[in-house]
């Protein structure tokens, strides 16, 4: 035990991978619990690559709940954090703070507020769900800081949903499915692992980052629309979904890569066309989105089967998957040929992520590029676009492990729980 | 009576006016009968700028059936203009050739060849229904040249339709529904007219021709994937369509500009939802379609109530209606702020069609739409774009009649039955 009245401060942080659905969540039952209309699949990033990292902090000493995100104080106040710290806070237990014996009551942590910090190790602008990992990462770290077990499996990704739905798919590594469930309390809308990441590790993703010269329309307001009045989104939600998630459970559990492929991409596209159902239409692929698709797709009936699948989020990003490594390496020898950085960029940004990619290209520079020669499946096309800038960058990686605890450094002070002057931003 | 033995060519001249589907027709249920999974309404254009004008000819001299194509001869083996042509020669009758005197019998027609001349008034390559306009042209100056009566209504749109599918909605002038039928041959898959054009005279049609960097899926081959691999078609056609159907022919007697617009701007999306549904997806809308669906889409918003609405068919560019004169030139105006011409565009071919529009705007020169001013829903936007050469030209036009006799100037040689050496291309 410390001793009384001194001042103290207890910090855990934790890092949560972002997600890519692949069979997609679209159309809320319950804009409050945030209940999903259909059940959804996703594959777990690597966190290494795609990931938030949050430190969640409590004392006596602080005065209200208050947020950094990437560095700069933001509100608290919204309903999707304190939803997530209300119920975080009523599931904590006695915690015994290793460092100094001191023993925090469960009754105590009702009244302690609680500061976070949280950066993502992507651009936040990039919209490769930087919510799905940061609400994930914000219920993991408070589990360990306050104690909370889980009554039934589950329970913390139901508590992650009511932060931003497909935040509940990120606590876990791997395949995941978001269960839609039937309670009207939401406690069974939870997630669940179909697989871990090691179970088909020969997969290889890389993500196309596309700048977008429009402003886009954010996935709550526009789920909200297309269930308001598309009338495809209901027949997808109650016809479509429920037989492609059993197909997809079935894909994955066997690494069949094909149907894994086809059900992605078709998945992706039915989402993008209720988007375009919606009345105003939403629309969330542009031109550079389409050739990327026009990319994969020739080259799959090229090949006779398919090498690569693509899946679009609400934003004009793609994000690839190639069947093994040496696909992979095709895949980004194809991308750095039909979409090469502009002339006065930084080859060395322009591939992130995972190196071990890029170097079985043998590409290490802008000039190895411009002596790429044309994939096979071009062979017949005159002229084929290859514009320099549309793709801002790309990223190599893996599906990962699911959240996990780290032990420092802490984004908060541990003396004084703020954030520190000297930020990384 | 001309001499006998002495050689003759009879001939005779029509005109079929484009239309604009704005309830649309995407997938056959018979793929040789061209019977459609629902039916379609659409707005017949005028004539006058948007039609196709044919010769057709007969004499005992021609040793084949011949085609020319805007000036070029083409093969007239293919089933849809042999169907086309066995059904009309079924249902010839003897025609007295007023200049001679002479009688053809009824028996005659099918073993007298067929010179067939036709050219559309808009460029081909515009992606504008010019095989709409052509076949309806064709089954109507057969009719005219083989003295066809219709046994009951609709039996020459039947016959177009074998040519192709939306040939039908040309015959007839205004407002035309296609009714899409119950009979295994097709006999009542036929249009009718909702509404003469005089009955809502106040619309203005704007069409944007925007240019296409890829080339796009024929919707002959488009429709057929569709119905081969989208979910979300079939439910479209049973469910969505016949709702629809009845609203707009509701909206179209009433003159409920309102309702025709969300309708059609509603139909044109959903129609290309289930193309972005299809494995693989099809395109046709691009980005600068998107922008153009946007300008209207705020400026709607920004007005309160629907001033304009847009419809796309199987390719990017918008076709759009004005509720009225006034409106009409102000959608000009916007279109010319927002997607000037290249500065090195002739100006007097940039807006083509009816003259009075561009008049009412003021605009006479690529000087004035520099000088015009940001319409008021754009007052917040920054830098909006404004891409010079976006769209290739703009073509005004109102609803118009259907078929019509022309008595000359024929596109074929009188005497020779050939196509002149001087042809206008």
């Amino acid at each position: 035990m410390g001793r009384e009245g001194e001042p103290w401060v207890v910090m855990k942080t934790a890092r949560a991978p972002s997600n890519i659905a692949v069979i997609k969540y679209w159309g809320k039952r319950d804009e409050k619990l945030i209940l999903p209309i259909n059940s959804s699949i996703s594959v777990t990033l690597d966190p290494e690559h795609l990931s938030a990292t949050t430190t969640v902090a409590a004392s006596p000493a602080f005065h209200s709940d208050r947020l950094w995100l990437n560095g700069k104080e933001v509100s608290v106040e919204g309903e999707r954090y304190k939803n997530c710290l209300r119920e975080m806070r009523a599931r904590a237990t006695d915690v015994e703070v290793e460092s100094t014996g001191r023993v925090i009551k469960k009754e105590e942590w009702s009244s302690l507020h609680i500061h976070i910090a949280s950066e993502n190790n992507f651009p936040t602008a990039a919209g490769l769900a930087s919510s799905a990992a940061g609400f994930a990462c914000l219920v993991y770290a408070l589990a360990q800081l306050m104690g909370v077990k889980e009554n039934y499996e589950g329970e913390l990704s139901a508590i992650a949903r009511l932060g931003s739905g497909s935040a509940c798919r990120s606590l876990l590594g791997g395949f995941v499915k978001w269960n839609m469930g039937q309670e009207a309390d939401g406690r069974d809308s939870i997630a669940t692992q179909l697989a871990e990441h090691s179970h088909w590790d020969d997969l290889v993703i890389i993500i196309a980052v596309v700048s977008s010269r429009q402003k886009e329309t954010s996935s709550t307001s526009g789920m909200q629309e297309s269930v308001r009045t598309s009338p495809l989104l209901k027949f997808r939600a109650e016809e479509v979904v429920p037989k492609r998630i059993e197909q997809m459970e079935k894909a994955i559990k066997s690494m069949d890569f094909a149907e894994f492929a086809k059900i992605t991409c078709a998945d992706s596209n039915q989402f993008h066309a209720t988007c375009l159902d919606t009345s105003p239409p939403i629309f969330y692929l542009n031109d550079t989105s389409r050739r990327l698709i026009g990319l994969v797709e020739r080259w799959n009936r090229h090949a006779g089967e398919p090498q690569v699948a693509y899946t679009f989020d609400a934003g004009p990003n793609a994000v690839m998957f190639a069947r093994n490594k040496e696909v992979g390496a095709e895949l980004l020898k194809r991308l750095l040929y039909q979409f090469p950085p502009s002339s006065d960029a930084d080859f060395s940004r322009y591939v992130i992520g995972d190196q071990s990619i890029l170097e079985s290209t043998g590409v290490t520079s802008l000039k190895d590029i411009d002596s790429l020669s044309a994939p096979a499946e071009l062979s017949g096309v005159v002229n084929p676009p290859r514009i320099p800038g549309e793709v801002d960058y790309l990223i190599c990686t893996t599906a990962g492990k699911g959240a996990y605890v780290l032990d420092g450094p802490h984004l908060l002070d541990p003396v004084s729980g703020l954030l520190p002057k000297k930020s990384a931003f």
